[in-house]
């Protein structure tokens, strides 16, 4: 295949984006031109890409007819803006601000629920996932055979670079100033999130459910194509830079092969299995990595029939740019 | 009553047993003679009680027949050496370590289970249960008239503290280092704990159970006193100084009432309920304190018998320190 495509990135200079032009770098994509875009303060600036330095320019008023993909790697409500422009002008689109229901932007994991693509009509319009739904169903994906979920509890414990640059460095210097026992104002959280938990991570509707929650507990169920799954999520914001760490509880129909479970995790193309004993964290092996990491399995306590894990994973890198790039490699490859 | 009593504590110097002869001050316990005892490096510092400055002694060769209550505030292996001489001695024993089984020793919590004191014959022997077990006993034994539970879901984020007065320096340390850009070497825990989660809090059976998992899960079923309660939990490091955080998942047998719930939290003495919208945590709540916090308290996604909620307690004081104080008054009030 000797094609190439024209391709957008809007939210370039958010840590996704930046992240999601590395990788379109790294693994090669056929790109012939390659559009950074970004809201009116980041426009000026410049970005790196096979050696050249990209003008980065505002999204508004850009000609989505010049181009053949687009990523959107921005706010929701920046996303709407332009989806439809971009529709229009018949791009494929892969969002990671799922911005629009899923009957209309279902959301693809391309180890999980690939052959979603081939039921859509051109022009595509995908949604990558969430970052915690991304890495659990790359995990259950790779157990399905032996465990006939019932019921999903998961604890997700997010980095603060879920809430992008900012996140970082307001942790960085909340830890400073406190260390420095200095007296400590916090912006961008509610509350203090330097050596502490804040158990939500956005606006609950009134029944207290978060906006994240219910996307973890709709997504798990469309990627795993189990409607009946039930799913109990609470998003915990915690005080760590990068890597969604996740506390996974699964309850089956039957009991467990724990063993035959842990052979599926090792075998596993997408995950890195670690033996009990030893444990993976964020720091210590997700961040940077493609892979996803697995540990801590074990069955239930008191219950045959239940099955607990420990997931870490690069939200910014696995659970969100890596994943809207493999989606277009596989748009590229089989659909446009 | 003007009834005095000679009392013990061992581990006087230690996080929870400081915090312990704190409470003994400022509750006003009827202490005729205080013992202050520590292992040999301690021994010789000094602690204030009551304005006066008591020597801190070597537990070894400590006369048991001089006191009538001792607190074991030290480490499992610790009171295991001492527990049968205060026994021998006729001595009320309230055991932190948990250094014996349950059959011998029960687990109690004074708001959630005091009659089961009165099953024992003198001398008493109590163990005061595992911080997270006090916390999320009181918040199951406040509501439930209205839940009739089938299992419990507990991923207990724990802070450092946990660990003693050598977790807090650890994590104030590789915070520090990291900070200022310089290299670490954990050594307390296995791996970084600044800016990082780790999954396991100590060594796990064959079948990858912690030991403080099946501490949890066992004394839960106790002091709930309902032994086919199924438990699943998670215990994890978090980087936190004081407090542990605890996301709770809870399956009940009939679709749950959550306004009755909020309810009775709202109604209990032993605990702060935060209403949604709001949220409680350690740092800016809990620490410091002598009730629970509890919020984030909703229904399930997809499953009317589901409740899900938050807690957030003092580790060293309300799960560890005043729950033994609370258990020596109700001692002292009906037994001695």
């Amino acid at each position: 295949m000797t094609r190439s495509f024209d391709i957008a990135v809007i939210g370039a200079t958010g840590s996704v984006g930046e992240t999601l032009v590395q990788l379109l770098e790294e693994r090669e994509l056929p790109v012939a031109t390659l559009h950074v875009l970004a809201s009116g303060e980041s426009a000026g600036r410049s970005l790196t890409f096979k050696g050249k330095n990209l003008r980065v320019r505002t999204a508004e008023g850009f000609d989505f007819s010049t181009v053949q993909l687009v990523f959107f790697a921005v706010a929701e409500t920046t996303s709407r803006l332009y989806i439809e422009q971009a529709q229009a002008a018949g791009c494929a689109i892969i969002d990671l601000s799922a911005a629009f229901p899923a009957a209309l932007a279902p959301r693809v994991v391309p180890e999980v629920n690939p052959e979603v693509i081939k039921r859509l009509a051109p022009p595509y319009l995908l949604t990558s996932p969430s970052a915690s739904a991304v890495a659990v169903s790359l995990v259950l994906a790779a157990i399905c055979e032996h465990v006939q979920l019932q019921r999903v509890t998961v604890t997700a414990c997010m980095a603060v670079s879920s809430r992008g640059r900012e996140g970082v460095s307001e942790l960085a210097r909340q830890s400073a100033e406190l260390l420095n026992a200095r007296p400590l104002e916090p912006r961008l959280f509610d509350q203090q999130i330097a050596f502490n938990l804040l158990p939500q991570v956005d606006t609950p509707d009134d029944e207290g459910h978060g906006v994240l929650e219910k996307r973890l507990s709709s997504e798990l169920k469309e990627l795993l194509g189990d409607a009946q799954l039930k799913v109990s999520a609470s998003c915990i914001q915690a005080p760590v830079f990068f890597g969604d760490s996740l506390s996974v509880s699964l309850q089956t129909t039957q009991a467990v092969d724990v063993a035959a479970v842990k052979t599926a995790l090792q075998s596993s193309a997408v995950l890195e299995y670690v033996e009990a004993g030893d444990y993976p964290t964020v720091v210590g092996d997700a961040v940077g990595q493609d892979c996803v990491y697995v540990g801590r399995v074990r069955g239930g306590l008191d219950d045959p029939a239940e099955l607990n894990l420990w997931i870490a994973s690069d939200n910014v890198r696995k659970g969100a740019a890596l994943n809207a790039v493999q989606l277009a490699e596989l748009l590229i490859k089989h659909y446009l």
